[in-house]
Formats: C-alpha cells, sequence, structure tokens
C-alpha cells in the first residue's frame, strides 16, 4: 500500500488539458429554486427526447472510481407503472406522475467494470493516449483489494482488523468492509446521479419527486434485481398542477449546517 | 399504518400554487459537461462569496422527508487543511486544492429535525398558512415509528421481523431497520447536496473533485464527529490547472445502463 499511495500522489505526465465551457451561475441559481418535491402532477406528457438527454446527463454525474455500479430503470410499460405506483403506496407524487424512474445501485458490479476499464485503456493506449500509471494500477490491483469482501464479509472483516491495526500508526482507508458498506458505497454514487436527473429535469421545465416511500422488496421482484441490489430511490416527473408544491420550501437556519472550522 | 397511508394517498386542498420560473437546459448542460474530476488546481482562490453562494444551493437539495441531516465542513483553517490533505494521502486534488469540504451524515438529528418541523408548521399556522395533515401526523407519529432502531437496533430488529410478515399480505416500507441503513439513509440525501454543491461551483467556473479515499476515523476526530456520523465525501475546490484532467470523460454505453421496462 506504501507503493500505491505514492503512485497516486504523484502527478502524472499525460499532455492532455480540457477546457471549462462558459457557464452561467444565474441559469443555475434558476434551476435549483424552480426543483421542488412536487405532488400532484398534471397531465402534460414529457417528451422522449427530453426523458433521453435528462438521463444522459444523469450518467455523466461523477461517481466512485468510475466504477458506474448503477441502473436506471425507465418504467414505461402501463401496467409496470401502475404495479410500481401501487408499491409506492399510490401516494399521489406516485399516481399522477408521468414517467416514473427506479434509480438502483449495483455495488457488485465492481468488478465487471473494472476490467471494462482496463480495456477501454488499452483501446486507448492503442489510440495513442496516455494513461496514468497509477488509473492502470488503481483497477488492476487496488480496486479489487479495496472492494472484495469474500462470502458473508469475511475478507471484509480481515480487512476490518488489519485496517484497524495499520492504521494505528498510518492513514489508512477504513470502509467498505462488508455488505452494508458495499450497498451506502454504490448508494452515494447513484444519489449523485439523481441529483443531475431531478435538476436536469427543472432544466427541461419538468417537475421530480424522489420518493424513498416504497416497498423495495416488491420493487426488487418487479425489476428482477437481486437481493444485494439496493433501491436507492423511485423519481417521479411530470409538470406541476396548480396545487403540486403543498407549501414554501422549509430550511432550517444555514449555520445549522454549514460549519466553518 | 393502513389509517397512515390513507391520510399520505389524499391530496390536501391548501390553497397554496408555486409557479416555475424559466429555466434554460443548454445552460445546464454547459454546467454539467463542465464539470470533470479535477486532480490539479491552479492558485486562482476562490472568492468567499462564491463558496458562499454555493453552499447555500448545497442545503437547498431535497432530502429525505426534510430532515436535513447532515453537516457540511469549510474546513478553512490552514493546519486543519493540511492535516485533511495528509487524511486523504496527500492526493494531489487534495493537496494542490483551495478550499476542502467534508459532507457529513448525522442520521441521529432526525428526532431534534422533526420536533423542529413540527415548530415551523405551528408558527406557520401562526400566520395563517395551512399545514397538511399528513405532514403533521408524518413528523409527529410515523418518522418515530419508521426512525427509532433502538439499543443495538434492537427495536429495528423487531420492525424487520414485523415487516416480513406484515409484507406478506400488503405493500410496507422495509428499511431502515439498523445502524448501517440509517446511514445508508442519511448519505442518499447528504450525496444529493453534493452534487448541488459541485455543479454549483461548476455554474462559476470552478472544479472540484469528490473523494472517497481518505481515513474516515482520522477524519473524523479531526471534526469532532460520533462514530455513528457518516463522512460521506470529502470535496476538493479549485481551478484547474492546464494539466488537471487526466484525460476525456469515460463512460460505458448509456445502454448498459437505462432499462427501459
Amino acid at each position: 500500500m506504501s507503493d500505491a499511495s505514492e503512485v497516486f500522489a504523484k502527478i502524472p505526465d499525460l499532455g492532455y488539458s480540457e477546457h471549462r465551457p462558459a457557464t452561467d451561475p444565474k441559469a443555475f441559481d434558476a434551476i435549483i429554486r424552480a426543483r421542488r418535491s412536487v405532488r400532484v402532477y398534471d397531465s402534460t406528457p414529457i417528451p422522449e427526447s427530453v426523458m433521453r438527454e435528462v438521463l444522459e446527463w444523469t450518467l455523466l454525474a461523477p461517481n466512485s472510481s468510475n466504477l458506474q455500479c448503477w441502473e436506471f430503470y425507465w418504467v414505461r410499460s402501463p401496467e409496470k407503472k401502475k404495479t410500481l405506483a401501487y408499491y409506492c403506496f399510490n401516494q399521489p407524487a406516485a399516481r399522477t406522475s408521468q414517467e416514473l424512474v427506479v434509480a438502483v445501485a449495483r455495488p457488485w458490479h465492481w468488478k465487471k467494470h473494472a476490467r471494462q476499464m482496463l480495456e477501454v485503456f488499452k483501446e486507448g493506449e492503442a489510440q495513442g493516449h496516455k494513461i496514468p500509471a497509477s488509473a492502470k494500477a488503481y483497477y488492476a490491483k487496488l480496486a479489487p483489494m479495496v472492494y472484495t469482501q469474500g462470502f458473508l464479509s469475511s475478507i471484509g472483516f480481515l480487512k476490518k482488523i488489519a485496517f484497524f491495526f495499520i492504521g494505528l500508526f498510518r492513514v489508512i482507508t477504513r470502509e467498505p468492509t462488508n455488505y452494508s458498506q458495499m450497498r451506502l458505497w454504490g448508494a452515494k454514487s447513484v444519489a449523485l446521479a439523481c441529483e443531475n436527473f431531478m435538476l436536469g429535469m427543472s432544466a427541461h421545465g419538468f417537475d421530480t419527486c424522489p420518493m424513498e416511500g416504497f416497498d423495495s422488496k416488491r420493487v426488487k421482484k418487479l425489476l428482477k434485481l437481486k437481493g444485494c441490489d439496493e433501491v436507492v430511490m423511485v423519481i417521479s416527473c411530470g409538470k406541476r398542477a396548480d396545487n403540486g408544491v403543498y407549501g414554501q420550501r422549509v430550511r432550517f437556519p444555514d449555520s445549522q449546517f454549514i460549519r466553518e472550522v
């Protein structure tokens, strides 16, 4: 690991540079403020082109180690939509929605995707791109060390003990060392992407409601997911009805949450 | 719970309505595409006004039940910044950054914040606003049922068993029923807010890098956090150096992640 640390602390010489396009903070402010959790939608349909662009933006979210352990189920079949709304307790945000998207973390896809990253690097190098040594080392060696947990998290448990003792003497990563932490790890990246989705919808003049009130077991069965997958949230979409927002936005004072240290 | 379901399935008559301001999807596209994970920053400082506006946007993210179980530590003291970069293995994204923000989930704040929500409602009603009965019932009765887990998740365990049996016959929420799931629950909302932060920085022409490679135990000690809190990510900020982006963005094909069902 100390060799690894040195590799990652180095700034590689890659000859690549990417300039930022111009961006508009006022436009972002409007998008952020227009986003409210909407509970009742009107009958305006969402154009398919909007759904596709917003889903494309969703996948441009940063995600842990670029392992992309996420899936977004756009539930289009009318029967499945009805069933899914029922699994969300038929809350108005679900039953009046035009579209429903289920955001899922599939943490165990890390293995397949780490291999896929190495293939992308190989193709890149064949085309003359420089790939940082640290990136190749990460997917080939470090990722398997970090994300392998073993049967019933047995390997994770051994790692946890090792991290404790090594951690007495030096800085070391502590997580993930079990299945719960793998789900949490995956859910974080999925949530980053969900916010892209909701802000993207807002940018297009549509509304959303992120829902956690659903029967995860039944939703998993509906989407043919496995026990180790995590249904992170169900997002309903549409255009707000006049009575779609239940009240002014409530936030406690910023000083409760922003800590300057 | 069946009474509760009925309360939540109803659309309340509140006489409130909120119209969307105009929003610009092209501006959002630029902000999304300009956001890359930047590993090396130049020496341009971030104006305090930018930091404050972006942190304000951060707190406008949707969050679970509006319980706002989050905190964002803006690490400004030069010694603490240096220590935090060291806890992030002195990776270039940390050690060359202008600002560092630690995003933390504090799931056990749900109790205090549920009471705070009820106070906000009381004040609102005193000012003549209508508050949905479902919202009051949620914070007074349902939230304590959902989020109380008991010593060593003992109450959570009993809930899990109850949910299993009740769930054989009808739709029911399944999580959270233990401490790990409470952390996951909190981390989701924090990650939504983190994406607001990173896109907000991008809107202002600044760059970010979300980092998970840190020593969570040492970071918690530095920020005086408790064991039950979750350090969701450390976000570094600044303006990209010419060599700040290591290569073109890599994403596997959309069809791998967008499932139409």
